[in-house]
This record gives structure tokens, C-alpha cells and sequence, in this order.
């Protein structure tokens, strides 16, 4: 069963009468004249991270920018959050401490506050946050139409350079540094809500989560290679390495870019908000995703991150 | 480091300004003129469950409840639920299925919706269940004062019973099936909130909860064993098995039986409602819990589980 067939039997078993349905980064349900998203997240060892690659604080503050990206994602501004924390006592109680060190001051960084949580020993480390945040008109991933543009907020890739890095031996570099300390775009996010049409974090890679948008927006687009930002040195870097800069710009997940489709009339007054972000392509009503190189077809091969692939098949 | 000493680092480390603070079943929130209640649940295999002792179904409405139970234990009406389950392939797809069926059963009987979720594999199945619930007059463990009643909606150690006669290889048992399916007290919950000054459920043991609530409120409290609820046939089954009664009902867990306090002059309104319960003990100022069985003192050697008991030491 893949993500989607898996989202569409869940859809079906529990219908969600008071909200806005399932499949967006976070649920909204109204709550006064303001609407409340909600978004889970579950990260365990040895799927999602491993202990050698990364230290418990880094970790902590990756947990949750994973959630504040998801509010973001939604134009929202994140509040608060609940943490499910399962820990290996093997970890001892400093490592406990480390864990909560970056936690706290991931979450003075974000400005959201922990409610609660619930802990447990457990062989694999695992957390589960749940985080709680506002927003006056949230953005979801199905209201791109033929004819808007497709943005995103910054490079992607980075995060992927600096992980590969990392499994390599290095220890310095931005790109580790990216890759170990996350940006949700919130301000970003805030500013988007109010004009764009349809939104998604990158957090499995740019193709993969565009995919996710346009599937859930009933729409296609072409997306221009040549226009897709790319951060200072990363070429250069890709190259000497050996790297493939492609996989890592179109799939290399975790850079928590905001993509998003803007309609034509709304993306003049986007621009003068001072907001940052780059053009890559345009929305069309025939499905599909289409990528071109300075007007040339690019065919794809990998598309991004699956959490579902190792997942109980059939 | 247990649970209380955790509560504490995290109540230090993570003041929550704009909720009514950590440490009840579930927080507190204020939205619009009511209150929105939030809890998160985490339940990890070989911890809190071996999936050799119950069916998949059943656990995953096992793990609803204990959620369902949470939003009851603070006079509020549990409405909808996020969940992040870490699922192991060797398990195969049928058994998820299987999961998913118990939940939606589960779901529709207690009037919860599925509003979102994170799925992913993991060695260990966990479930991370956080529950969103409101009431427009919350009951919180804090409220407690000398004089007032001390009462619980039903019998305790049931649930225990059946677990033990489970690992004695029996299938048929009114108990186990308590133990199976536990029965959060919702209506009780929603009844009680009018009335009782403090609340909390029994799901680790009607001493180590009760001592909760009255370390909570600042209090203490005694206890007539022989007021205590006991189930048809507990008492006889116990002596004929050997099992010691009075740790099951005083140290069982998972009954999810409401244990509140209620102060004289509501008790005769809260008798009016028609809501069934026990008078069990009253608070006092002075602190600590002194059981008695027929006026004489009883001495407690077994609190009740805490799942600190095996976090990181010192």
C-alpha cells in the first residue's frame, strides 16, 4: 500500500466531518472567527535519523521544525505543540537532558510553547510531535489552477549536499550545517497565506511534494529547470564531488522551502510585500508534471523520499 | 528521574504562558467562551502492551480509550484525534487493516473523528494518539480542598484481574474482556464536571492516581477500604485464585474509572443527577493518604505502575 492508496482508505474508514478533510500538511477546523491547524509528526530511529549522525539537541530542534514547516506550509503561525517521547534508557538521563536543552531552545527560536506529552521507554528512540497553530485563511494544497504560477521560497537540495557530506566524513560545511539545523520559513509562510492559491512544504524532495500539490488540486504543471534556484557554491560542490546535482535539487528532501502556485492577478501584489521567492513554472490543466531544461523535455528517474515504500506492500 | 521530578525539569524548562500549565490529564486552552482540552498518549509494544497478548483491533481500541479517557478525566467532551503509528512490515498488511477497523469501531462508538496522522515503519509498533476535546467547564486535578468527598465512578482492579488471567492461559473471563475493552466513563465525565472540584482517571492504580490528585491540590486524604466499588464475583475469584484483592483494586491499572472530589454542598446535586457512584474517603488538609479498613489503619506496600520506573536513573 503506497501513501496515497493508504490516505485514501483512511479517508474513506473516517470520514472528518468537522474539519476540512485529510491529505494537507496540518487539519483546520474552524475555532471562533479564526481557523486552528493541527499537524502530527513521527520521527523514529533508524528510519528517520540515526543517533551516530546526528546530536540528540540537533535532533530535538529538527523534531520540531519538521511541525512548525507543516503550520507554516499552511500559512498558519505556530503555537504550541504536545511531544510523545519514546528514549532508550541505554541513552541515560544527560542524553535526556540534551534532548530537551535543544528543544527549548528550538522552541524560544519558533516562539511555540510545549503543552504537554507523554513519555515512555522504548527500545528505538521515537517522537511524536503534535503541534497546534492559527490562521486567519489557510492555505491548502488544492486550490492551484490552470494558470497560476508555481514558487518557492529558496533552494532545495542543500540539506541533501549536507547530509551526503556528513555520510562522507566531512564535518564542516554550510551544507551540514543546513542539513543538522532546518529553516521552516515561517514569516514567509504568513506572508504567502495571504495570496497564494495552493502550498506544501519540501519536505521529501521538490518533485515529490509537488506531485503531492498538484494531485491534490487536480492539476498539472511545467516546472523550468534552469529557474530553480540553487544555493551559493552548490554547483561547484555537486561537480568536484561527483554529486548529482539534479537528484539533489529535484529530490533531496528536508529543506523546508515553501512551494507554492500564486494566480497571475495576485503574484504583482505578492512581489511588493518584499517577500523572496523565485518563478519556476507555470500550472496547466493537463495533469502531470512536466520538467524542461531552457525549453528541452528532462526526464525524471527518482522523485523523492517515500516514507511508504518500506512500508507492509500490497 | 521520576515522573514527578520530569514534570517538574519540564515545567521549569518549558513554562506553557498561554494555557492553564502542564501535569493535568490534558491541557487547558481557552477558545472562544469554552475551553479546548488536548492530551497525547504514547504506547510502545513491550512496554505497554505485547502483541502476543491482544488482537490488533483491540489495541488500537485500547489505545483510543486511554485517550478518550484523558478528555472524560477533565469534564470535557473528546471530539476528534491525530495519530502517528510506527507500524513493523513483518506484521503485513492485513494486520493493518485489522488496526484500522478496531479504530474505526472505537472511533464511532466514543464519537471521535481521525482529523490527521503520520504513519511510519518501525521495529517496535507504537501508537502516539493525541486527542483534542472541549468543556466549558474544565475539572483539574489542582481543585481538591479539605472536606470535600472523595468519590469514583466504579470498580477498580477489574482490568488487572483479566490480565492475569490472561498469563494464566484462560480465554473466557467477564474480566478479561474488561481488560480487552476498556469502558472510559464519558457521560460520568461530562456529568461530574458540574459538580466535582477535582478529577482524574485510574489508569495506574487507584492509589497512585488518587495521590496525583492530592499532591496536585495540595492536600491529603483518607481512605475506608471497605467503601471501596468491588465487581461481581472479584472478591470470590480472588480468594479462589490466590491473587491478593487488595493490590488489584488499590494498585491495578487501566480501569479508566473517574476518581474526583466533590465538596459537601455539591454532593447532593451531583446525587440528583443520577450519576452512579461511590463515596470512598475524604480530603484533608493534612497531607499524604491514610487507608483504613474499618477504622483501623491499613498499611500499602504497592502503589500502582509508573512508567518512570524504568526511565534513565538519578
Amino acid at each position: 500500500m503506497d501513501e496515497r492508496r493508504f490516505v485514501d482508505f483512511l479517508e474513506k474508514k473516517f470520514p472528518f466531518r468537522r474539519g476540512l478533510g485529510i491529505g494537507d500538511d496540518a487539519s483546520v477546523v474552524r475555532c471562533g472567527k479564526s481557523f486552528q491547524l493541527i499537524s502530527t509528526d513521527l520521527l523514529v530511529e533508524d528510519v528517520h535519523f540515526r543517533l551516530s549522525d546526528v546530536p540528540l539537541a540537533a535532533l530535538a530542534e529538527k523534531a520540531l521544525a519538521v511541525n512548525v514547516s507543516d503550520i507554516a506550509a499552511m500559512g498558519g503561525r505556530a503555537q504550541y505543540f504536545y511531544l510523545g517521547l519514546g528514549f532508550p534508557p541505554r541513552l541515560g538521563a544527560s542524553a535526556l537532558r540534551r534532548f530537551f536543552s535543544g528543544l527549548s531552545r528550538a522552541a524560544r527560536r519558533w516562539e511555540v510553547e510545549l503543552a504537554g506529552g507523554d513519555y515512555s521507554r522504548s527500545r528505538q528512540m521515537l517522537i511524536a510531535i503534535t503541534i497546534v497553530g492559527a490562521s486567519a485563511r489557510p492555505v491548502r494544497r488544492s486550490g492551484a489552477r490552470a494558470g497560476d504560477w508555481v514558487g518557492i521560497t529558496g533552494p532545495t537540495g542543500e540539506s541533501a549536499l549536507g547530509l551526503k557530506l556528513l555520510l562522507a566524513g566531512e564535518t564542516r560545511s554550510p551544507f551540514i550545517l543546513r542539513h543538522q539545523h532546518p529553516r521552516p520559513q515561517c514569516e514567509k509562510g504568513l506572508r504567502l497565506s495571504a495570496h497564494a492559491s495552493a502550498m506544501i512544504d519540501v519536505s521529501d524532495g521538490l518533485l515529490l511534494d509537488l506531485s503531492r500539490l498538484l494531485r491534490a488540486s487536480g492539476v498539472g504543471a511545467e516546472i523550468d529547470y534552469e529557474k530553480l534556484p540553487m544555493a551559493p557554491g552548490f554547483r561547484r560542490l555537486c561537480r568536484q564531488r561527483r554529486f548529482s546535482e539534479r537528484d539533489l535539487v529535484l529530490a533531496g528532501g528536508e529543506d523546508y522551502q515553501l512551494l507554492f502556485t500564486v494566480p497571475p492577478q495576485q503574484e504583482p501584489r505578492l512581489r511588493r510585500t518584499g517577500t523572496a521567492y523565485h518563478l519556476i513554472g507555470r500550472v496547466s490543466a493537463r495533469r502531470g508534471l512536466r520538467l524542461r531544461e531552457n525549453g528541452r523535455p528532462l526526464r525524471v528517474t527518482k522523485l523523492g523520499f517515500d516514507h511508504f515504500s518500506a512500508a507492509p506492500g500490497r
